[in-house]
């Protein structure tokens, strides 16, 4: 704390993102980065783009990557904006479309930095509980707002929401934007693009940071009616004119232009989620459906802040979430096959383990024993 | 305008970026860009950065460049913030330092994007009149506030204040944060990064746009006491963690180890800059002493916005602010010495034929003669 800092500063727990460790050799399954790398198109299109011109400022507006992701997606280019990654344009949807005091409403469990958000820009939120089987219970959400904001599919929980329900929540909501954050909607369910025409108050944000194996490119778009793209627009020109630069611009075009790369690295994703899945329930896992690149799993013995040290000693690195409900679940990235056949025998391993040192310690000392994991469902 | 538009957004001004035409050929004067490329170890840099890692996210907090930046400045790397442009760090100024309710100063005459901040995070401000020269009047800083900002040398006059009077307002400043926005510092004037040390208030922000010929690439900094520096951490990590990509990192590093062509150019730009300097007064006009890569010029007889459209009839492109004391002005970027002559070419056939105009119709209706071009002076 500092003298000089502001009170919103001063009062605020930032949003921790999952740690980059610098280490040599590890198991990074923490981040749900796409464990295959950019297609080679757009790497090249990248270094095509390393010119001379990086002398001039960027296309504020992104014009050539708004008209290929317009022909992509079948929206056209002035209901598309582009920015520095989903995250910077969920912070700017909070300047766009709420005031101090206005409350908007998003599930107790989801992506953390919705509250971050809510906290800086002073707007008040409910949490909607998800239901005991993590489903987001959309009928909660039909209630007096100012808005809503959706992971779909969710995180971490990985679930996802039809997309019957979720036209059931805009169309209760046409007071309000609805924002519908689809991270992870190319690893499954169904889009809610598809509804932009129909809806004015709906507003689609994606990122090339997972599908696209681009998160160190740093790539979002919001999709939606004209008038809130302009409220964007807007907000980007009272904080920063130019934030995609000329190279993530060229990498972000070709991306969208080779969908051969993108659709096998996710069929591979997918096939890889749906193996690990099995295999971890038949070794007494609970794993909650997938429809990401990632898994929120829980043992019904051995604790998640146990299994997450012994992992790391190992140098796998997974994800812990220190929160109600969901802190006795490990939440895995999938990676490569090897990669998770790693995670897979080191967690067989543990469990096998911890057991036999329960069986010994309970004999002892029966209070060590640890609590059933499946206590906050 | 749109109901779903926050209160903030609907009554604001966006702040109006230089034009990015994308006409063929045309002398782009109009955006204060470097006429030089970057170097070609920049460029280099960032082809071999551009690798299968950037499936992963980048380093949010750019730890090689600021250990870069660090032996450059002199200033501990925990000192050092990195962001995407330095209109980011300064937007993510206001959150750090700023409450709703504050008041914070800077000139009448600078850059236009602090009233826009100012109005977005509504923070009020009171601005401080230039004088008649378009100095910096230090002493009508020292009056009660909660922060000043200050770009040093000033924009888009040009003109620069010297490190003794930064110094004193610094000083007669303690309870508030003084931010220095040295865009255009290495054209001119003495850098107020050597105070750091003895102020822990002051902050220092920097670009890549200018001196380094890095626009395109989006590269910020700031430096500061570490209180403050913290600050900023916790905005970006209330916004958006991974701000700066991979591949920027890369290029921003290498333009702070090649000193040699970053040096040639910028002397390249000052020869260039004072020997046009002579001739534009030699020819009639007002150029106000510059300290950067900019000139801001008047004529005597003949009005800006008649010079600023004869120009971009003939694809030449400088800039005109539309704002009391400074609307009569050109602000002309300083380009290579070709792009120059052809401005100044045109700009000597446009006064003598506006001249040989003038007299012809001043014979016939002496009303249509122009107003005295120095009026707000």
């Amino acid at each position: 704390m500092n003298k000089y800092w502001s009170e919103t500063i001063k009062g605020i727990a930032p949003y921790v993102p999952g740690e980059q460790p610098r280490v040599g050799r590890l198991v990074k399954l923490n981040t749900n980065e796409n464990p295959y790398p950019p297609s080679p198109e757009v790497l090249n299109a990248m270094r095509a783009a390393v010119t001379d011109e990086l002398r001039l400022y960027p296309d504020p507006n992104c014009s050539l990557l708004r008209e290929t992701a317009s022909r992509y997606y079948g929206i056209p280019a002035e209901q598309i904006f582009a920015g520095n990654g989903s995250d910077e344009i969920l912070a700017f949807c909070f300047k766009a479309f709420f005031d101090s005091g206005d409350t908007i409403l998003f599930p107790d469990i989801t992506y953390n930095f919705y509250e971050v958000y809510a906290r800086l820009f002073g707007v008040s939120y409910r949490t909607v509980p998800l239901t005991e089987s993590f489903d987001v219970p959309v009928e909660g959400f039909y209630t007096c707002n100012d808005g809503v904001i959706l992971a779909n599919p969710n995180a971490p929980t990985g679930k996802v929401i039809s997309l019957k329900n979720l036209e059931a929540l805009v169309k209760h909501n046409r007071q309000a934007v609805v924002i519908i954050d689809e991270a992870y909607i190319d690893f499954g369910g169904e889009s809610a693009i598809g509804l932009i025409p129909k809806y004015d108050n709906l507003l689609v944000i994606r990122t090339f940071s997972k599908s696209r194996s681009l998160a160190g490119l740093r790539i979002g778009l919001a999709l939606g009616h004209r008038g809130l793209i302009e409220a964007l627009i807007r907000v980007r020109d009272c904080i920063n004119c130019f934030t995609v630069d000329w190279i993530a611009q060229a990498g972000a075009i070709a991306s969208l232009e080779d969908t051969e790369t993108f659709t096998r690295n996710i069929q591979k994703v997918i096939a890889t989620r749906d193996r690990i899945t099995a295999l971890l329930r038949q070794a007494g896992f609970r794993v909650v459906d997938s429809s990401t690149n990632f898994l929120l799993i829980s043992h019904l013995k051995v604790k998640a802040d146990a299994l997450n040290e012994a992992l790391r000693r190992q140098n796998i690195f997974v994800r812990l979430f220190p929160k109600p409900r969901i802190d006795n679940y490990l939440r895995v990235t999938i990676g490569t096959d090897e990669e998770m056949d790693i995670l897979y025998q080191a967690l067989l391993e543990l469990v096998r383990e911890t057991r036999e040192t329960q069986v010994t310690l309970s004999n002892i000392e029966p209070s060590a024993k640890p609590k059933d994991g499946s206590r906050d469902m």
